[in-house]
């Protein structure tokens, strides 16, 4: 986020951006179908960045609808510019199956409602290294609790991070919890990429540098 | 174990010193406490090497019973050696709370009765890389099914490894078998070594050289 460039007309940028920016979502709580116009399975990335993940993967499976959150307008700006870029390149004009949303994730039960959501994905979090910071990271059992209560019965969270520091402090957060976790990586990219896998920028700048990308899945059991 | 020289006279070595070596298990199966002459906890370290972490920790804690298993004899003998030397360094001629034990560790139900022992540890453990070798690393989901019924309830796993492939292969049996993991670390020496800390070789040498070293805890609950 550091050096990322702040215009002066992100706010009205957003405001016109209707089609697939929600800068009010607390007013569709319990109605993410509706605002969708179907009932596919709902996944929410928490921290889209740029927006590169929750965008393709939109594109790549449009029976599933995608909500990208971010804290920061001008990262809700890249993002919506980057999915209309990547349609625009593949000649898609439909944006129906995505959302990006405008918010604190601390609030993330204000905006869904109890068992609405599928999936989560947590994607190069901050780790928030120093341990007074702690809480912030999330993964912290405070959010754990939230995402369980957005999450639906059998809902999953997928985690995918170059920090050690923030991997092992999930893993030991989610044991806590004694959740169920599934498909531990330590090394996802060791024998070769998986298929059909979707890359954040920073995952594809951290593979190329040969860093070590470390996964995990989670499934509640409601 | 490659380059450990194998002696001639080490089975005449291993029925001599019959104050710590057990070379049939089996006959002592559910009668452990009866073999150490009290009801303290019995700790086992499946797989002990040159014997130094079990030596090391029966002198450390003489309030609990230790036993080393490993499959090579010339093993047990160093192991023996280690533990004579180690109480003759210390002026310690007592050695009743250790016992160093030849044998396969794929019959150890044969060797403790269920529910006999409170704790396994499992340091340094052949990785067995090779696919097709998967089902002799000790950490399969056979091996902690005949833990489970060894250890009580309440008894714990203690897994240290310098291997990456164990360490993602052994957090996936546990979770396929939703044992309860706590205190998982993936650079355990990252923040200076823990206090009482008892070091095997491997970790020793590993250490020096600025590998990380993974550990993680299991909790049964029967």
């Amino acid at each position: 986020m550091g050096r990322l460039r702040r215009r002066s007309d992100t706010i009205e940028f957003l405001e016109n951006a209707k089609d697939v920016v929600e800068l009010k979502p607390q007013a569709n709580k319990g109605k993410w179908k509706d605002i969708f116009g179907n009932d596919n399975p709902i996944h929410v990335e928490l921290g889209m960045g740029k927006g590169k993940f929750i965008s393709e993967m939109s594109l790549k499976y449009p029976e599933f609808n995608f909500i990208g959150i971010d804290l920061y307008d001008e990262l809700v700006r890249k993002a919506s510019e980057k999915a209309y870029d990547l349609r625009e390149e593949q000649g898609v004009s439909n944006i129906d199956n995505l959302r990006l949303v405008l918010m604190n994730i601390e609030k993330i039960e204000e905006v869904f409602e109890k068992n609405e959501i599928d999936q989560i994905y947590l994607n190069f979090s901050d780790p928030w290294p120093k341990k007074r910071h702690a809480s912030r990271r999330l993964t912290h059992t405070n959010f754990l609790n939230k995402y369980q209560y957005v999450l639906k019965d059998k809902g999953e969270i997928h985690l995918k991070t170059d920090s050690v520091s923030l991997f092992e402090f999930s893993l030991n957060s989610f044991a806590d919890l004694d959740l169920k976790m599934k498909n531990i990586k330590l090394d996802l990219h060791k024998e070769g990429t998986p298929e059909n896998h979707v890359f954040t920028e920073y995952e594809e700048k951290f593979v190329e540098q040969g860093m070590r990308i470390h996964r995990c899945e989670v499934i509640l059991l409601k």
